[in-house]
């Protein structure tokens, strides 16, 4: 079959199939996203070699519980070892001994066909189209906040980085009622936020000075300061960026404020894929460009380009 | 009257009686405790100048509602406009336009008088003496941690730091039913937090790998990062530390193990009082030294020496 493979540069190889273990379901991939992270690992981040591609919709072909063959399904990316304290919680994503689709030790999505444990697998309702279901991973890691974080309708929140989960995040706070406001920097992706309703402008001073809440969601190490700037006393910061270096900070405005940095990562899917189910979050308008998986290299630079979203790769499989 | 005061260097001066005002209590000092941002005054630290001292007791000498003369009395060191959405939210030790008892804008109680706010004052039951009742602020800010996280009896936490404000937090920590382990450098501090049932120890290497909850109170920015370490995937660090400077740190660990980092800092005088009415917390054991007022210079000598705890000041008022 074909595969996307980075293994220090980035290649589209014709690599054998990938044989499922009896825990394991075989699924034929019909559309996989680009996500920032497949972009860091191209840049040597996490170390991984191997299929790339963590986002995906496709049709189980092959499992040991029949029921399964034909649907069509989304998976969590998280394969944990099922024993530790995190597991035993259904913190599999905290698993010390996980591995990750196409980012920790298990081949990815970029591909004909991936296998994956059978417990990962959620089947994707009809009403939900493959290019909706091709976001459930990313809109989960946005729904992670609703359940580390009592989100309260009324709610002044404002969402820093017009990415790609800046936009999910934003939408979802929307949802849930409360007031949003958005600092990008791309006048594109801030029309697409205010068709939403919401507030988007790329000047911090038409914004309020402080607000209970704040997401930093730009990716970039400078933004923390101004995230812990725009958070008022007692209120929350949710830090979404990983950032790859060391940042230099002034923590005492932490102290000082009380205010409390929530870390925040991949979410469970069912909150995503019942927010898809009921139509509530505009995902097709993230979608900038479909790629066949053969032009993965392609796909992948323009990917990188400003003002871009997402950028899907889709197999011939059908 | 006797003040010490900080002017760019730290003296014994007679000063002029202060003259409340209206809404404001005249108090003579009984004593006045040197807490580390005494230390870090006249280290630069602020940029104040005036009279030092936010930890006192004392008694009500002169006040409009005359209900108070002649009470003991400990004062909230916040005073705040009334006016602001902090201050109607009863969190005056967040407006922004605050004074703040020897530290911002107010001249302190490291004198033989002391003026405040009657809304700031809080009478001492007759149960607490002096020398308790001089530890309400420090311990106020040890109990914010209660109103900042739901404290779980049971749980395993770590406190960071056996200076003063460590030691006050693991003994509020276990009040609270946790089991608490405290990592600190100073074998005469540790051994009264074991006299306390606390598990105390200068090896990180004998402690568990992780805690649900660590607090760092070490005052050192090299501790950030030990204590973001020690904290398990989804669990709470608590930063009570204010670093002066920059701190360069990674903070990826906080969005990969989806740690909440809670900056704490002044706490409310209730629950302080009520566990010191309770006879709940040992302060006396804190107390190293007991100075006169006029020997403030070598009091705060005193309290930079390694291995010392409270250093307390008191006046010949009586």
């Amino acid at each position: 079959m074909i595969a996307v493979k980075y293994d220090g540069r980035l290649q589209v190889q014709e690599v054998p199939m990938p044989r499922p273990q009896s825990h394991e379901a075989l699924i034929r991939v019909k559309l996989a996203g680009i996500c920032n992270t497949d972009i860091e690992i191209i840049r040597g981040y996490m170390g991984f070699t191997g299929i790339l591609g963590h986002e995906f919709v496709g049709v189980v072909e092959a499992c040991e519980d029949a029921t399964w063959i034909g649907r069509r399904v989304v998976g969590e990316i998280n394969i944990g070892c099922d024993r530790c304290s995190a597991c035993l919680k259904g913190l599999q994503r905290h698993c010390p001994h996980r591995s990750v689709l196409g980012i920790l030790n298990k081949d990815g999505a970029m591909a004909e066909y991936v296998t994956l444990p059978v417990k990962n697998l959620h089947a994707v309702p009809d009403s939900v189209s493959d290019q909706q279901a091709v976001f459930t991973e990313p809109l989960a890691a946005a729904c992670e906040i609703a359940e580390q974080v009592h989100l309260q309708p009324g709610t002044e929140a404002l969402v820093i980085g017009d990415g790609k989960l800046g936009l999910l995040i934003a939408q979802v706070l929307k949802h849930f009622g409360l007031r949003v406001s958005l600092l990008g920097k791309h006048e594109n992706k801030l029309q697409l936020a205010r068709k939403w309703g919401i507030i988007a402008t790329m000047d911090e001073k038409t914004l309020d000075p402080h607000f209970p809440m704040v997401v930093e969601a730009t990716g970039s190490p400078s933004a923390f300061d101004l995230a812990i700037r725009k958070t008022q006393p007692r209120g929350k910061m949710i830090l979404k960026s990983t950032y790859a270096g060391n940042l230099t900070t002034n923590l005492a405005p932490v102290v000082i404020h009380e205010i409390e940095v929530v870390g925040s990562r991949c979410g469970r899917f069912e909150p995503a894929m019942e927010l898809l189910r009921g139509g509530y979050i505009d995902v097709i308008s993230l979608i900038t460009e479909r790629f066949p998986l053969e032009k993965a290299a392609a796909a992948f630079e323009k990917a990188q380009m400003p003002g871009v979203l997402k950028i899907l790769l889709e197999t011939n499989s059908e």
